[in-house]
Parts: C-alpha cells; sequence; structure tokens
C-alpha cells in the first residue's frame, strides 16, 4: 500500500463554520458530497425549485425592489415588507452562494452576480445598507434595536459573504467587499468606544464571527465577543414578554438553558460558541454546553423542533411541551442545528450530530414540501382540525394553516431551509488529525485529508433510515480512524458485525480501495415512552424508526385522530411502513366534561402511519405524533 | 293566612340585565341581598379597598385625567394609556353605581359625581366622547375599527348609565344624558343608513341593548340586533389570527360554539341573548344555546375559565385545554357569567347556573386577592415556576407574573371584578309567576314579589360551600314555590331529607313565618376525572368539593409539584380541609426525555390541598390543579 501525504489545503474550506481550534476539522462542500437518498433529493428540489420560487418572491413581495429603490433614493416611499425584508434577500444570497460552490448553473451565478449588484448600489458611502432605517421620513438608524433589526440583517449579509468568500474566493462580484463596509461601519458605531448596545435579535455575532475567520481579521470577532457579552446588561427596553424573550436578561455565561424566543436563543448560542472557541473561552464553552445538555434533556420534541409556545415564538419552562400548540419553528430547528453543529465540532461529542439528525429529519425536512415551493413555518405535533388549504398566490400569516404555504408575510423560513439544504453536505463528516468521521447516514462521497495528511476517499452507500445498514467504501489507500456515529436510539447496533454502543464506533485500518466497513442499525419501529414531567403527552408513546419520528393522520384511520387510542403492543413494522391497532372512540360528548372515569370504548381499526415529514402531504387531515394508550 | 296581593313595583329593576321577558324575572340588589360568608366578605373588601384602589389607578396612570385634557382641548398631548383606557373609567362608573345602589357610602356618591362631571365636560358637541380619536393630531373617528376599541369604550359607558339609572332614577348626576347622547351618535352614524361596520371588541351591543330597556327606546336595541346581525359579514379586516379572533368570520346565528378571544365572543354572546330575548328571536336563542352547550362541554376548563390560547387571548380548538398555558382571562370568565345568565333568565335552566357558580368560585374569586387591591389577569391551571413578586407601585404585563398584582398596562379585570362583585346579589335568585329560585347559596336575604303577586320574604342560612346544608327560613307569610338548585354535581343531594335530583328541587307551599326548607348538598371532596380527549391532563385527575376546585402547591408538599404523582385513593377530608399522599420524585432528568418506560418512584409525602382560589396567597410556588396518577 502506497501512502499519499498531500499537504493542507490552502483553499478556504467551503463550510459554513470553520473555527479556529477545536475537537473536529469540518469539510468542505468539495469534500463531502451527498449523492443519493432522500437528501440529495432535497438538495436537488432546493437548487432546482426553492431557490428560484424565493427569488421570484423577493421581486414579488418587493423585497428586492427595496434595495433599488434606495439606490435610487426614493426611499421610503414605496418600500414593502417588514423590518427584517433584507435578510430574506442576504439568506437567498447565502443559499446561492453555497449552491454555485457546490456546482451550480452558470443562470444560478448570473442571477446571484445581478441581485447583488443591485444591493451594492443601496449601500450608502459610510457602508450603511438597510432600506428600513436612516432616510428622510425613516427613522434614524439604530434607533430601534428591539425590533428594528438592522444588525440582523447586517449579519446575514455578513453570512452570505462568507460563503461566496469561501465557495468562489477572489471573485469580483463585490459582495465581500459590501460587507467589509457593512462590519467596519458596525465596528465603528459599536465597538469599545461606541454605542453599548445589542441588537434585539441575534445574528450579527454570528456574521461576524465567521467574516472575522475568513479575513482573518480580528477586529470582528472582537466584536462578536462584544455583542455576545453585552446580552443581559438589560441594554434593550424591558418588554411584556421580559427580556428573556431576546436573551438580554442574564449574560449568556450565567444561563441555565435556552429561553426566550427560540431562534434568537439558538443563534446567540451558536455565536458564542464560535466566541468561546475563537478566544479560548473554556468557561464559556462549558456554559454553553451545560445549557444546551439542558435544553434538549427538558425542552425540546420528540423531533428536535424547539419553541412550546406562540405568543412569543419561545421556549416555555421545562417540560412545558405541548403537541397541538407546539410552536418549533422550522428557523428555531435550523438555529439549534447550527448550535449543536458548533459544539460538534468543538467537543466531538455524538451527541450533538444525534440532535442535528433528529432536527434535519424531523423539523427540516417536515417544513419542505416535496416541491420544494411550500413549507411550515411551525411544526405541531398534534393537528386537531382539518385546516384550509392556502392559496398559492397568498402571503399567510405564519402559523395560520396546517398545511405548506408558498410564503409567509414573515418568511424567514424558506430561505433558511435554502441556505441549509445547499450546505448540508458540510456537516455530514469531519476530520481530526488522525481519522475522519461519519455524522450523519446518506450515500455520498467523501474526498479529503486527515490532520496528518492521510488522503481520505470513500463512498457511502446506504438506503438508510428504510435500511439500517451503512456501507463505506474505501476508494483510495491511506492509514487513518473511520469512525461512524452510533444513534443513542441505536440499541444492537453492529460494525462488522460486532456489537458497538452509542457513540462513534472507530475502526482504524490500513486501507486499501475496495476494503468495507459496514454498520447496522436497528430500524425496527421503537415504541418511544415520554418522561411523565411532559405533562402534554402523559400516556401516549410515540413510534420512531431510526432516526424519523411517526405520526398518524386521519386520511389512514379514516376518522379524526383526536379519538383514537393505540391498542398496546399492536405497532408492527409492514413492507416499507408501519401499521398498529387503534380505539377509535366516536366523537360525541358528554355535558360537561370533568366527571367519574369513562369506559373507552370504541371501534378498532388499523391504520398505517407515516413518518412525521410526511404529513400533510395528501391534503386536509388531523394528525397526532403521540398515540394515547389503550387500556 | 293573609296573601299580600303587591303589585309589580314601577321602580327600576336594580340589576344589570333585565330582559323584556324570559322564563325567569331578575331581581335587585335591594331584593337579592348576600349579607354573609365568602361572597359578603367580596363585597365588603370590594367597596372598602379596591373601588378606591382602582381609583387612585385611574388618576395615576392618566386615564381619568385623560378626560380633563379632553375638555381642556390640549389632547392629544398628555394622553395616557392605551385605546380603551377610557373604558375602564366607565366599568369604574358601573360598579360605583351598583355599590352606591346596594347601600354605599356618601363619599362613594361624591366621588362617583365628580368623576362623571369631569368625563361629561370631554363629550363633544354632537356626543362623541372619546378620548383617543377625532382632534387634530390624533387619528380621525371610526378610522380603526378593527382595534380603536371606540364602540367598545361606548358601550361600558351605556352599560355604566344604565346601572345609575336603575339604582338612582331622577338623579341628576347627568351619566345617562351623557350615554344617551353617545347613544345616539352611535345609532346616527352606524344605522341602518350609516357606517355597515361593526367594533372589532364587541360590547356596544350590551350597552345599547340594556340602555333601550332602561329607556324604552327601542332604537336602541334595533342598533344592537344591527350590529350582532353584522358579525361575519367581513367588514372587519383579516388579520394573521384571522377574523374568527373578533367574530366577523361566520354571522352569529350560524356559529358552532365560541372561538377567537375569549372575552369579545362571550361579550358577543351575551348581547346576542339580549337581541334574541327582546325581538322574540327564538331561532337565534336556540344557536346560542347550541354553542354554549358545545363550549362548555368541549372547550372549558375545569374552574369554569375560557381561552386556552395567549397568542390571541382566544378559545382553542375542542379539547385543546393546557393546564399550563391556560389564559383563562378573570374577563373571560365574567364574560362567560354574562352569557350563562342571559341563558338562565331566558330559559330557567340549572346548567347555565351551575356554570356561574362554578365560575364565581374558581375564576372570579381566584382573581382578587383577599385585600382587594391585586388581581391575577390569566388563571392558569398549573403553574411550572416559582414567579416574581410584582412591585405594588409598577404596572406589569398581563400575563408576566405568577403572583396577583396591582395593576396592568391593560388592565380590564379589576374594573370588571368591581362591578361583577358590586352587583352580585342579582345573580342569586329570581322569581317567576308562580315562585322564587335560589340559583347561588350564600347567607343572605330575599325580598321580593313573585309574579302573581305574593310576597316572598326569605332568610337563607349556610356555610356553603364548606358544609353542604343550605336552610330556608320563611319570614313573612306567603304560597308560593320555592325552587332551590341542586348543581349537576351534587349526587345524593336531599331536600328536607328527601332525595333530590340535579337541576331545580322545587317545593311548593302555603308558607308562615318560621317555615323552615333545608337543602343539603354532598361535599365531600370528590375525585374527578377529565374527558380523555383533553390531552393537557390525561393520566391525571382533579379534587373537587362542591363548586371548588382543589389545587397542590409546592409549599404544602415541601417540593416542585411537577414531579407529583397522586397516589390512588388517598385523598380524604381533613378538618375543614383535604389531604392525599403523593410520589414525590426528584429533580433529576435523562438526557433526552423520550425513551423506553421509566421508574416512576420517589419520596412518599402527605399534603394538604388548597382551593384552587386561594393558591399564590402565601408568597410564590408551584401549584396544580390536574393531579397525574401514582401507578
Amino acid at each position: 500500500m502506497t501512502m499519499t501525504t498531500a499537504p493542507v489545503t490552502p483553499v478556504p474550506v467551503q463550510a459554513p463554520v470553520v473555527p479556529a481550534s477545536g475537537a473536529l476539522r469540518p469539510l468542505g462542500l468539495d469534500e463531502s458530497r451527498i449523492t443519493g437518498g432522500l437528501w440529495a433529493e432535497k438538495q436537488s428540489v432546493n437548487a432546482a425549485a426553492t431557490l428560484g420560487h424565493i427569488g421570484r418572491r423577493l421581486e414579488s413581495e418587493g423585497w428586492l425592489p427595496n434595495f433599488d429603490l434606495a439606490a435610487a433614493g426614493s426611499l421610503p416611499e414605496g418600500r414593502r415588507g417588514r423590518e427584517f425584508a433584507d435578510s430574506e434577500v442576504y439568506k437567498w444570497f447565502e443559499a446561492l452562494a453555497w449552491e454555485i460552490g457546490r456546482g451550480g448553473s452558470d443562470e444560478l451565478e448570473q442571477v446571484f452576480r445581478a441581485a447583488v449588484a443591485r444591493v451594492a448600489a443601496a449601500q450608502e458611502a459610510d457602508g450603511y445598507l438597510n432600506t428600513m432605517f436612516g432616510r428622510e421620513g425613516q427613522r434614524p438608524r439604530w434607533s430601534d434595536l428591539e425590533w428594528g433589526h438592522e444588525l440582523y440583517c447586517a449579519g446575514h449579509l455578513l453570512q452570505a459573504a462568507v460563503a461566496r468568500a469561501r465557495t468562489r474566493p477572489g471573485s469580483d462580484d463585490g459582495l465581500l467587499e459590501v460587507a467589509i463596509r457593512v462590519a467596519d461601519l458596525v465596528v465603528r458605531e459599536f465597538g469599545p468606544d461606541g454605542r453599548d448596545a445589542i441588537c434585539g435579535h441575534a445574528e450579527i455575532e454570528l456574521g461576524l464571527a465567521e467574516l472575522g475567520r475568513v479575513t482573518g481579521d480580528d477586529r470582528y470577532t472582537a466584536q462578536a465577543k462584544l455583542f455576545v457579552d453585552r446580552h443581559g446588561a438589560h441594554t434593550l427596553r424591558d418588554i411584556e414578554h421580559g427580556r428573556g424573550y431576546y436573551q438580554d436578561d442574564v449574560p449568556v455565561r450565567e444561563a441555565q438553558a435556552l429561553r426566550g424566543h427560540a431562534v434568537r436563543a439558538n443563534y446567540l448560542s451558536a455565536s458564542a460558541v464560535d466566541v468561546a472557541v475563537d478566544t479560548a473561552d473554556a468557561e464559556l464553552l462549558a456554559a454553553l454546553e451545560g445549557q444546551w445538555a439542558r435544553t434538549v434533556a427538558r425542552r425540546t420534541y420528540i423531533t428536535g423542533g424547539q419553541g412550546a409556545r406562540h405568543s412569543d415564538e419561545a421556549f416555555g419552562e421545562d417540560w412545558e411541551l405541548p403537541s397541538d400548540r407546539a410552536y418549533s419553528e422550522t428557523c428555531a430547528g435550523i438555529g439549534s442545528i447550527m448550535f449543536a453543529w458548533r459544539l460538534l465540532l468543538a467537543t466531538g461529542e455524538a451527541r450533538y450530530a444525534d440532535l442535528i439528525e433528529r432536527t434535519l429529519y424531523n423539523v427540516l425536512a417536515t417544513s419542505v414540501a416535496d416541491d420544494g415551493r411550500a413549507f411550515f413555518y411551525s411544526n405541531p405535533l398534534q393537528q386537531r382540525i382539518e385546516g384550509s388549504v392556502p392559496d398559492p398566490d397568498e402571503t399567510v400569516g405564519r402559523a395560520a394553516t396546517s398545511l405548506r404555504a408558498p410564503w409567509f408575510s414573515v418568511s424567514c423560513c424558506p430561505t433558511n431551509i435554502g441556505r441549509t439544504l445547499a450546505s448540508l453536505g458540510a456537516y455530514a463528516a469531519t476530520t481530526t488529525d488522525d481519522g475522519v468521521q461519519l455524522h450523519q447516514f446518506a450515500p455520498g462521497e467523501i474526498r479529503t485529508t486527515t490532520g496528518s495528511g492521510a488522503r481520505v476517499a470513500l463512498t457511502v452507500s446506504t438506503a438508510y433510515p428504510a435500511d439500517g445498514e451503512i456501507r463505506v467504501r474505501v476508494d483510495e489507500p491511506g492509514d487513518y480512524e473511520i469512525a461512524l456515529r452510533v444513534p443513542a436510539w441505536a440499541e444492537g447496533a453492529t460494525l462488522d458485525e460486532l456489537p458497538v454502543e452509542p457513540g462513534y464506533a472507530r475502526v482504524r485500518g490500513a486501507w486499501s480501495p475496495g476494503d468495507e466497513v459496514v454498520l447496522v442499525l436497528p430500524v425496527a419501529p421503537r415504541v418511544t415512552v415520554p418522561d411523565p414531567r411532559i405533562d402534554a403527552v402523559r400516556g401516549a408513546v410515540a413510534i420512531e424508526r431510526g432516526p424519523e419520528v411517526w405520526a398518524l393522520e386521519s386520511i389512514d384511520l379514516g376518522a379524526d385522530v383526536g379519538g383514537a387510542a393505540l391498542v398496546p403492543g399492536s405497532v408492527r413494522a409492514d413492507g416499507g411502513g408501519i401499521v398498529a391497532e387503534f380505539v377509535v372512540r366516536d366523537g360525541s360528548a358528554a355535558e360537561w366534561p370533568y366527571g367519574s372515569a369513562q369506559p373507552a370504548t370504541g371501534e378498532r381499526r388499523t391504520a398505517a402511519l407515516v413518518p412525521y415529514r410526511r404529513w400533510g402531504n395528501r391534503g386536509s387531515a388531523t394528525m397526532r405524533v403521540f398515540l394515547p394508550l389503550a387500556h
């Protein structure tokens, strides 16, 4: 066997998160590619349908034309959209940049360049760039840090520019330069000698941290740290939801769990990991790990979804996890992936990859429709009534429908899905000095180099999660360790036919082309019992298969699922699916619903379940994930 | 025995609701008086403390001074409070009027007159009276019917004027004249030839209907009917919560259940009963009875509380009744009492009085503190964390604390409690041609005349609900029927030692002074099982005693109640209280809360329960009404 010792590549890692240090080294989109299965299909639809759908909506909603108006000096007249409308344009830029990076078409490149030029034209001489503030007839710059979203928008611009800089270094499109001018303005305005303030919606911290990494300019890193550290200092006004809503209640390093607005909380936490890692702040990192652990143990849905409350799109208290009113915003799920991914890179612990997988399958894949043109904003675990069908030409309220909708008045989720799917390959694997780690399982290819220079070339074949076999074939010779994640639920997993425990199953070899490592995860249906302190689902169980949560829809039951109870012991695999038996009571009710014990009688029916991510695909239905047990 | 045939008195009935017809005739505050027990104490504290507390807050918050500014022509500068601030002044007027009516002090009369004069001075030449709209620098009149609350405020003014006209007919304070000018303006602006519009918050309908009754001017009744009938015509804009929020989704007579904002829904429904009764619209009345029945069977808390959602202060879907996030706004409970009372008068059915009793004991009496100076806005059935103590000088958000607070930025509840307690005697009993009906049980006196002229003079003695014996003594001779409500929960009740069924137990007699009728209701603790479709409380039971719901507080358990499970069969009366045994688990948690069945082990403790209405009286605590069963 011949060892090829490749130098560490000088080109940027084509990944959203590239920390200066950590347990694991991220791979770029060119190093880790998904080539088949659910996620390749999702990426393909994202490229072919979603990105265009978003672009058309950004035009028709006026959110991209706002920049033309700004450039022409004709704002504020005619400006459309909410305070954060600019950010959707930037998240779309980020999605385009990743998609172009992983091989997108010339057409996408032209679309990207044309749109960037329109945004660049709106930038003011001092670097300020926001269509909502600062002009005659508008509110002054930085005058509404609680709700104005100026720094939030800027953060997304920075993340977009990072994506572009990493995938097309040296491109003359100008986005990086625009972003740097914005970042410099932010540092001037909000630096150590500037305004002692933060944005009501964390995000600028993420953009600055990553811009610092891509440019090597540590002023941006320092500014990110400053913003993170200023949380909890009560620089934002108190509001009815309390300052916890925007994580300005207690300092980041003193908090016990994520709280308040679930997207804000996750974005801030993710950026705090960036800061902790880049400034070697072990205490901060430990605090964030503890907050993550408590949040996952007590404030997270079985789907990985986060945010229990509609009223403020926020985490509830510990154990407050209603199924029917679960907010579980798609963007909070994506934020949770961002937070967990950074902790995974920092620590190398499998639990973070476990949550990412769960959230990918049950939040992100649930939100986006098969055709890539409709989305769930909120992802409840129980649907009590059949919803109305959204008009494809209308913009709907965020949680107003039980069916996927093409666009929202607050439309953060479609662009967030777009950028996440386009960069998804980067979340599948990492390297260390000594080996390669496979965190997510999909048919794909890995072409990279370990820290110590071993060339890694692997092909993954699998029909996971429908089938539990994950086959990793070595394509080039090399001496390194292959680590495969064994999820926490995977009791009875084997690696090359030997039992392995949850965590990472590791095998070291002097590999030759054609060598194979085979992980087998158990994917028989599981009946999962929730902690009894989750009052909302007491006396009920969920059905899971691999990383997938399954659900019961009225379409399969032939009756409203609200009156259905699962017959214990009746859950079984059935071909590629799962079926179970239910006792279905009629829809009648007593005059007063609080009395003495009522007999649980009803008709017995067998019904198929569906993966939760596929619910609502056949029209209006009632649905539930947690199934009460018949007694 | 001598029969005294008294003519029907020509003075107005001193009651909030006096329909033209119906199964039952309401009594005035002078005819039905509460003289002891919980409700007399609440009334006394209301008069001595709450009404003054409200008056001081209306001054210090600027809501009453707004009228001075209006009179001086110096609005809008300096106006304070939300759109509905005027209405709190009017609800306070109504409370003062009832309190003065039932014998309030000269001091209250002076307070009332002085404040009325300040409001009257702000009325414009054409009758318009609102401090928020119509002046230079304000939005035009009627320009924001969705959120402006102009007609809502006017409705409360009319109700206040009705209260005064019925308790001090012919008084020269001017309130009735002010109200009539407002009502005439409303009829001109919104009559059959005026704007085809409604207010986003129902209330004007109630005021107009009652003003029509008190003045005999049927233009007001017709206008109330017009407003009721216009609901569902989509004259209000669609909003994120949908038009159901303000009951503009479907016509009143086509709705299936109460929905949307729970105060709006109850106010509208109550006024629709007024319209149905006064226009002999049997179809509308039947529709409202059906909606009430469905709402009570599927959308009402065991406390009588209504409104499951914080996000829009609204009813949830059928069976959506979370304990922890129960909104159960105090004003929605009062609205429900208003709706049920009108249906009781119209139909004479005991179920309406049952719900009123449940709501009085478990919502209204829960909201107001013992000292009458602090209130719950929201009445959740589970408190997961110990709340912070509200600053007595601060104005808090409506649902921001777990302890009673002195005032709120939206402070509808204190004034609503004030007017309801001051007029509570009127809800205790009614008459028919043939007899008298006792709906609520408190020590008290009834002095009235049946429709056929029999003189009724009764004294009620009871320690209910601590004790189940209700003793009704006849004070003057008379030949009529005495009907006593037997609540639906009262299995085993006796009247004069004979078994009686839920409904009304009736006994007719040619009564002599000193005759007694004795109703005995069973008040042993009951273990109540909820309908299994109420997912939020599956596997849990509630403890009730008589009309009272009881709760477990951490103070009595010596541990967070979140981890407590009730030992079946352990609930027992203990002196004047109730105790039970619990299994209390420690506060630890698994890394991931969804797994296989976990052993329910823990320490066994005996703890006292408290009536739900008394929770939170000993400082911060966690609390739960529904107690999971230990297995």
